[in-house]
């Protein structure tokens, strides 16, 4: 492992937390689904009002940090993060940003197993479009994970303002219910997940048939299988939520399959 | 000016806003209400479950950076950032996290003129613990302000999530009605801010009636006065609300010399 890159201490993504990120698997020799990853970094630089990333610079710092740190690894979690660059002080951007791209680079495991969810008390602000951005200011689902593991879990289950069903931590949510695959719409607070979008996209295209909804946390008590997406895990089945064990359903082991390649 | 300070591109400040600053007034060679920032920064760290930092060298750094950029300048705002340090990957903190202490500085001028504020969508998420604290995930607080800007106006007046008064972009929130100060108590998702505090314990000294509230925006429309706080305006007299004239009291003035020691 090289020592991480630098960055300014006045950069806006530090003091403010101003800025984008995104977490691509490599694996195989390859930047999974990063087309989908790079147009999802455009258009959340357009909700920000950030200047938006060079993309052949974006790929080039991916694959060298690959190169750099991961010597013999064969999965990573890169990560190229966005900043909104030097502000000065004070919330208003300056007139020009110069955003930064810096990339690192973790070893990734494919597996971790089921998870165990707790409902916690600190909701998703689904009245901030950040809600609905993967942004540098993550300290909310930080305390989320600090409240799940101090309940004995693994994994925070976040509703939003409203007390609808959200997210994880770092994962979107999905269920099945009598074979219908749900899943919170992103107008409940919910990040426009790469793996999610794989997900609905194929199991839609396979003739699943896929609702984007708002549901109370009543839903899941009467799903037949619960289980988290994200980009380095594919499919995660939960094991269980606030100590109530969840079922099985052979189709969390078909829409694995079908993501098999990507994850 | 020197250059900013660099800080390690894995830092959990800048990759989750996991961490948490102090902005100082400087003024007449003093740093205004010093133990009451380093007090509030003990306390955030206790509720964010971070080391507390060493507050002798809080104030070296503090006096260092004043003295190495701010030749010449009557009153600069001094910035400690106090930041989660090295993390890796993934919301959970290292067993033995090593926060990093960095200083900046910048030149602030004494008057900033009246606020016009603009009601913005974006709520105070008041279901969040860092609702309360001064963290580095601001990205909420950044929305709102160009919201806010949006608008024609030059501060956010927020809302919490149950649609009750909160607070500024960058300030506390007061309002005078019939003689009687009032502010938003802080279980609404308001910052206990310094000068909030400041005003709170003086004001209550000089025999004054002051009501920590929950309350609806109307509230506002029957103040005699609002204006907002913070540790760098001190008292900032809010000229408008929605394009709505707002009234003058004469109360604002003597509240303001009141603080004009620290402010």
């Amino acid at each position: 492992m090289t020592a991480a890159p630098q960055v300014s201490g006045d950069d806006r993504g530090f003091t403010l937390g101003d800025g984008l990120f995104e977490t691509v698997l490599w694996d195989a020799g390859e930047l999974k689904l990063w087309d989908a990853h790079m147009e999802r970094l455009n258009s959340s630089c357009d909700k920000l009002g950030l200047p938006l990333p060079p993309l052949g610079a974006c790929r080039r710092a991916a694959l060298a940090i690959v190169k750099a740190q991961m010597l013999g690894a064969e999965r990573a979690a890169v990560r190229l993060t966005w900043s909104a660059g030097p502000g000065g002080r004070g919330l208003d951007r300056p007139d020009a940003p110069s955003p930064q791209l810096t990339a690192t680079a973790a070893v990734s495991v494919k597996w971790v197993g089921p998870a165990r969810l707790a409902t916690v008390s600190v909701r998703r602000n689904d009245t901030s479009p950040a809600s609905r951005l993967k942004s540098l200011s993550y300290l909310d689902n930080v305390l989320a994970r600090q409240e799940a593991r101090s309940a004995g879990a693994d994994e925070a289950l976040m509703l939003n303002t409203r007390g609808e069903l959200a997210c994880a931590g770092v994962a979107n949510l999905f269920w099945i219910e009598k074979g219908v695959l749900y899943t919170p719409a992103i107008a409940c607070g919910v990040l426009n997940g790469i793996m999610r979008g794989a997900l609905i996209e194929r199991a839609g295209r396979a003739g699943a048939d896929i609702r984007e909804v708002a549901a109370t946390p009543e839903a899941l008590s009467r799903a037949s299988a619960v289980f988290l997406t994200n980009s380095l895990i594919g499919v995660r089945p939960v094991a269980s939520i606030d100590g109530r064990l969840v079922g099985h359903d052979p189709f969390v082991q078909i829409l694995q399959a079908l993501l098999d390649d990507v994850s």
